[in-house]
Parts: structure tokens; sequence; C-alpha cells
């Protein structure tokens, strides 16, 4: 409840006693933004060394310093679960990979399809929300938002043994009535295909899957061509969420919570 | 698959024959910014009539007239889940509200707590999105946004026999190791106050749950005594989101897409 509630990622190793020098961007942050002076306490972490409370030891305008003191967190990981989609607007983007963080994604893989404008995404602008998302979500990872590739080369190389769930807006466009509705367990892995194995997974008895990812079309939707691919591979599971058309993003969102709610850590 | 792409929400009646004069700022869009020209059809709902196709038989700079030719859905309703949530920041707030809509919640409701800005909303903005994201996600209904009022009167007027579900970002910061993942059957209403409850909620036997709403907190938290004062409220069922830390727009999101999948229109 109490404790430093800034939180910053650095890429130095740490350690008790270690020193850490921020770079000019971080030290204009935490002194002139946030208004930190010697003595003050902040969170860091850098993906490997767990969480440790550091004290400021010196800030001036071209650099802050600062002394582990104590770790606070051991360094954890997320669920092992990806998450695959197009590019969309700008701030549409942005969203997604900051939700994604939020919702403990473990890796962003952007990929391009015909219909996707791949020079849309701006890899460091990206992964610079990835950071800002983990510092505020209090993750001690940085998920990585990989550089887009083609989604016939993901595929083809796809690691045995990693279902991929695939969200298919064709599902979608009933229109929303709550005359639809029913009861009972609804599971991210329950398509019309596959409902035995949907059921399976929802039982009380069912463990955990093993290595996932979440699949969100482009905003144009897959071609024909490209479903059909899709559908084929082994690997791939297709599911639906409700009646509506959903934007990308939030199809991203609401799959990724509902696998976490499942499989990840929301238990 | 076909047919037309275009849906707009109307204030006015829809039927047979019946002719609609679109405002001015819905002409321009459908005439100069979507190209529409006297003989292409779009998809016309009000939330009454259910959706109609109906055909441009004039447009012009002013104005434009429309001549319903036939319902093409019949009239729907979201499940009876309300969102209530506190004002965020102005883009936040956007995004909320769109997601909101196209995940089905009926009646969005602000609220205003000691630590809230109800300044921040504005009712007219966030209607416009609303009625955006209705016309986008194919529903044929626009969730009312209602008008902020203070926390401590939506509750004391809270209506007999609706489930109130919230999510208590004290649950949260953990710090997400993904050794803490669980198997089984995760519910939105499991804390551990109700874990029976929850169970008996998620078992395959269970029908749909009444009326519902979901609660999420100020960007700052809800202070002492308004957690408490929520915490002993009958119908107040806390439930967290995993060990990150969310956002509240997050929270949101993911609370409204577990619900919906459990017992809301996704099956």
């Amino acid at each position: 409840m109490s404790g430093p509630r800034i939180r910053l990622h650095v890429e130095q190793p740490l350690g008790t006693g270690q020193a850490v020098v921020l770079a000019p961007g971080q030290a204009h942050y935490l002194g002139s933004v946030m208004r930190q002076v010697p003595g003050d306490t902040v969170l860091l972490f850098n993906g490997a060394d767990g969480e440790w409370r550091a004290r400021l030891t010196h800030a001036n305008r071209r650099g802050a310093r600062l002394l582990c003191e104590e770790q606070t967190r051991p360094q954890g990981a997320p669920p092992d679960l990806w998450l695959l989609f197009a590019p969309l607007r700008r701030e549409r983007t942005a969203f997604l990979v900051e939700k994604a963080v939020e919702l403990g994604a473990a890796r962003l893989l952007p990929f391009i399809t015909r219909r996707t404008n791949a020079e849309r995404l701006r890899l460091d602008r990206e992964r610079a929300h990835a950071i800002e998302a983990a510092e505020q979500c209090g993750a001690t990872w940085v998920p990585e938002v990989a550089t887009p590739r083609p989604m016939a080369q993901i595929l083809a190389e796809w690691p045995h043994g990693r279902q991929l769930f695939w969200a298919d807006e064709a599902r979608a466009g009933a229109g929303g009535d709550a005359s639809t509705s029913a009861d009972g367990c609804r599971r991210p892995d329950t398509g019309p295909e596959e409902g035995a194995a949907g059921r399976e997974a929802c039982g009380p008895g069912s463990g955990r899957p093993g290595p996932a990812a979440i699949l969100i079309g482009p905003e144009g939707g897959f071609d024909a061509g490209e479903r059909a691919a899709l559908a084929a591979l082994p690997f791939v599971r297709p599911f639906g969420l409700g009646p509506r058309i959903l934007r990308a993003e939030t199809a991203a969102l609401a799959a990724l919570a509902l696998w976490q709610a499942r499989f990840g850590d929301w238990a």
C-alpha cells in the first residue's frame, strides 16, 4: 500500500548496492515531471532481476543516479500467450499494445497480409508504449513487440505444440439480440467445429493448456485464400466473440481477457 | 455477406415505404464522405423498429432523403448489463464508451466520487460515440449514456434484484507472475468472499443470472469510506481481474467480456 509509486524500466543490471544511471529522458521525467529529489525512492525493473527499490542519490538536468536498496519483487514472467495482430490505425495500435501488456500477453507479433498496410506500424513507438504499460501495470517484464512479418511466414514457422486461437470475424454479425443468449460455460476455444474439445477444456479437471496464441485478423478481414489457409492448419482453433461486429482491438482485448480468466494468471 | 455496408442511426420511425429525411450532418457523411448517390442503399435503425434497408432517393448539400424498403433484422436488445464507471481522461472515456457498446452493455452510468472530476465528461460527445459504435458493431439499439450522478445516490436508489459486480482494484498488484496461474473455470463473481456462489454459477446447470451491472472504480481508486460502504451492500459482489494493475478502461472491457462470455449473448 505504501512505498514508492513510480516504476521505471531500465536496461542496466539491478542488485543490492548497484548504482543505476538514468538516461536523460527518464531523468527529466523523474526530476522535472514527477518532482523527485535525492532521498526519494522509486521502483526499477529490467526484465531479468526482478523489481528493486532504489534511492535517488543525484539528479540534475543531464541525468540522475540511483542506488538499488532492496528487491521488492522477484522476477516474474507472463503466461505463455502470444498475440498476433495486423497493424491498425495509429491510436488503435497504441491502445492495443498498451492493453495487451496489461492483460498479460507475453509477445506481440504484428503481421502483414494482403489487406494490411504495414507501414502503419512504427516499432520504436509501439515498443515505448509496451514499456510504459509494463511500468504502469506492475509487470516485471516488457513483452516483445516483434518486427512485422508476412502472415504466411509466421504460420510456416509456427512452433510445434502451440495452439493458435483465431478470433474469426465471420462468426459475428448476427446482430446481438439478447434472445440468443445461453447459459453455461463459454470458452475461447469453442467454435462449432470443436465443441467437444472446448467442453473438455472447460471441465473442472482440466489442466493448463500448453503454449497458446491469439490471432486477430486485419480490419478489412482476411481474404478467402487466407481464410482457407488458416482453417486448414492443424494448430488453428477458430472461435467467435458474440453476435456483434467487434473492432480488431476490441476482439484482441476480449480474447486476451477470456484466455487469462480461463487458462492464465487470473485465478 | 453482400448488401449495403453503411449503417446509420436515425431518430425517425422506420417501416415499409417510410420516407426518412437525414439531418445535414448525416447527409454530408453519406453523400460527400461515403459518396453514395440516389439508388444506393444503406441500413437504418432507430432503436425501436429493427434494422431496415433504405434506398437513397435524393441527396444534395442540404440534406438527403431515403425510402425504407425492407426490414433486414428485427429489433434486438442487449443483455441486461449496466456499466458504472467514473469519467476518465477524454480519449480513454471515448474508448471506454465505444468498447462498452461493442461488448454489449445496455446502459452506461458515469458516476461521481470524491476523487472524480465529473467536468471531464461531455455527455453530447460520449452519446455520439455510443451511436457511432452501435452503427459500426451491428446493434439495433444505442445504449443510454446517463447523466453523471454521485455514486452514493446511484447506490441508494439501486434496483432490487440487480447484482453489482465490483472490479476491486485492491485485489490486483501481486505482479503477474505466471507461477500464480491455476486451471479451472474463472468467473467474474468469484471473490474470496463468495467462492461457493461463484462455483455454483459456473456449473453446467447454471441458468442465466438476473439483471447485472459492472462497477469500475475511479482512476485514483475509491477512498476507504467509499470502499467500506460498497463492501457493506448486499447486492455488491467484489471480484478481481488478475495480478496486474489494470487501467480503469481495461478493467471495464475485460469484465464486460467475461460477463458476456459466461452469462450474456456470446454463447
